[in-house]
């Protein structure tokens, strides 16, 4: 049985990172979303918020969990018994990033294995940052997220802007 | 008749902006310089005063408009029923950060068209951020800005090292 | 009136490079495309069926020419009286190399301008190379090249294999 | 049950290519490792002989296969039931390359899914080439691949140059 | 005589900076470290404490020398009759960076030139930043950093965790 | 005393190579530029124009010395006594190759170490491949490569275009 983690601060989480999940949760047994808390980045949703909204995107999905987790990811993989972490890739700058952080966390911890998946094309160009910024600029984002993120979103920056 | 939005913060407009602008000019029917508000990034100088600087920089080419404006990009330039969007390219990094703004903007309205354009090679290494950061440390900038832009920059940081 | 050249081997053409040529048709008065000789490259078709292929392709939109060229880029455009060059960018590895080839051509004429255009995200993996490997490997390539340029990759490689 | 292949040209297979075979091993049910015929790249070693070194470097692994295979890699996948392809990434280069192939790959057959993983990092810089290059120069490789490989390389320069 | 500067934030020093200035003080006759003050980064240890730091760790090599700078890295070299700088380079992401500062500095001084060194491969993940972000979650850092820059981030984050 | 040994195949020696050249000259003791003999590159002139065409390049730059050598790199430094090899880096694509390339060197021997310098940012754009391409079509390249170098290019090619 593989147990991969999936994690992230998913500040929303976007239809990206959910294409991602539908992906991992055919290939995996189980596979455990893992909110961040992140602290230094500044969310614009709590943790708690993050966490929700997560969990109402793949409720459908029977073999996906999602957690809030805080403190090291590699100490949260050994209690999970995971197996590998996942991570998505969605261009080159986010290769560059995310290869340096897998091998920092293997010199922390000599069995830490990372696997990366694409999403769909049509969401190379999606992230948090880019929902957010949309979102606040009164763009209309129904493609971007899923409709409970959308209507949070609305909620955060206090109107309901939609063309 | 092509009608191209060059849309950026300009905090402050460089020599290498200038370039972009001048090329465009020669190329286009008319090229709009759309200064944006910003208010995420902090800029040094206010939306007015980033908007005058850019007017005086360009007042002697005759088919460049400035203007400033706040909101999504899409909407200005359809209100402006402009054909394209202008932006200039130095390297590697800027090429992925606009790419996949470009694409952003294809997704929120399909008729959205990026032009690139390259600035001479001399300006390769200058942004604004290099330019502030400069000035602040007492360079002299006066081969990076138009001369209105070296006084002030010289303003702000409130004092005038030239050496 | 502006007059682009955007120049290539088309060896052979594909739905990406006709994408960017609509695009530019819309935006410029008139679009030459320019197929090189290319005798270094050993292409898979002759120049003249490379020519016949892009003329076919583009027959339907009227402000596009197309011809053959041999020798200097910079000379040819010249000739032409053309603005500019126009080429398309589809990941950060054409764009490192077509840079350079930008630079090398202002520095052998102060004038060269080079304009780059992004092809629907769709094509954004698709290459004349990746064409030719699929269709030699039997692939059902449809949807990548207009259909005469797929009956004439299938005489070449001798068979009619779709599934 | 989760199946992947592992598709290569393995001219010859190195160290790091078992690395990755190994990480995949602990992760799936069965890797079956796939030896490109690839007659474009004109390979060093044949066809079987690349196979066979693949074959004795795994044959202390239980759940890794190998084969041979020619033409389309998504239709081996196919006749395979594989649930997706493994691809090792060591820098930059690779994965843009890799990312291009996954989406070609995507658009040739829509549930076609990649899986990337990292070889260990004392093997960033180690590719089939760099071998080849190394032990026609006369250096010695036993660090960068297995005993057999190292000798069949030997035997294919002609020589017996370890220092 | 050869003398070249080594300017950075070292905030915190770590073995990476550690292993370039050991690689630099067998190639030239004197390595200046230069730790910049750095108002805009906010660094965790104030300039004196980061000059310290460095100081502690450098104190076996002799022909390293350690100085706390501020202003102007270009005027900073022409006091020190310097003839470089030198900088380390793990990662293309590093590089592009570097290589406009580079072009930045020779521009504002036709003499200045930079040169550029790689860490030990097994250091290619390691920056301060990474190095903070691991203590401040309560990660063991002894392989990363000096045994004094250890503690020195222990007495920081208020807090003793090494498992 | 520092000793460099400046690799390449120089197919041929451009005004980019010999800008990096005398930019060592003034760092280093000795700089020996040693010319490869790559009969895998298929190079345009033979070893012994190659070799010549440096030295009548380099003859009044006093610390630097000539010569062809073939065989693996490591072992031609060791004979040598050089401390150190450098190389140029002109963009982000060479970064990467040559960070692979001074891996691979440092994995067959711990002691060797790569120096990395920049060419003037106008030769960013220039290479051995750009020169003959272009000397290839009839282009001027007086300003890219000595005069000597030009004429040999022209009786080359068996033509005299200069226009």
């Amino acid at each position: 049985m593989t147990v991969v983690v999936y994690p992230g601060t998913f500040d929303p989480i976007t239809n990206g990172h959910l294409d991602v999940i539908h992906r991992a949760a055919r290939l995996f047994n189980r596979v455990i979303v893992a909110v961040a808390e992140s602290r230094n980045k500044r969310p614009l949703f709590t943790h708690q918020e993050r966490v929700e909204m997560v969990r109402q995107a793949v409720q459908d999905v029977k073999n996906v969990e999602v957690e809030g987790f805080t403190g090291l990811l590699i100490e949260y993989v050994h209690r999970k018994n995971a197996n590998a972490v996942l991570r998505g890739l969605r261009a080159v700058s986010d290769f560059e990033f995310e290869f340096q952080l897998a091998l920092v966390n293997r010199k922390l911890s000599k069995d830490f294995e990372t696997i990366f998946m694409m999403p769909n094309e049509t969401y190379t160009f999606l992230s948090s940052s880019v929902v957010k910024e949309l979102a606040w600029l009164g763009a209309d984002v129904s493609a971007l997220v899923p409709p409970h993120v959308k209507l949070a979103l609305e909620l955060k920056f206090g109107r309901n802007k939609t063309e």
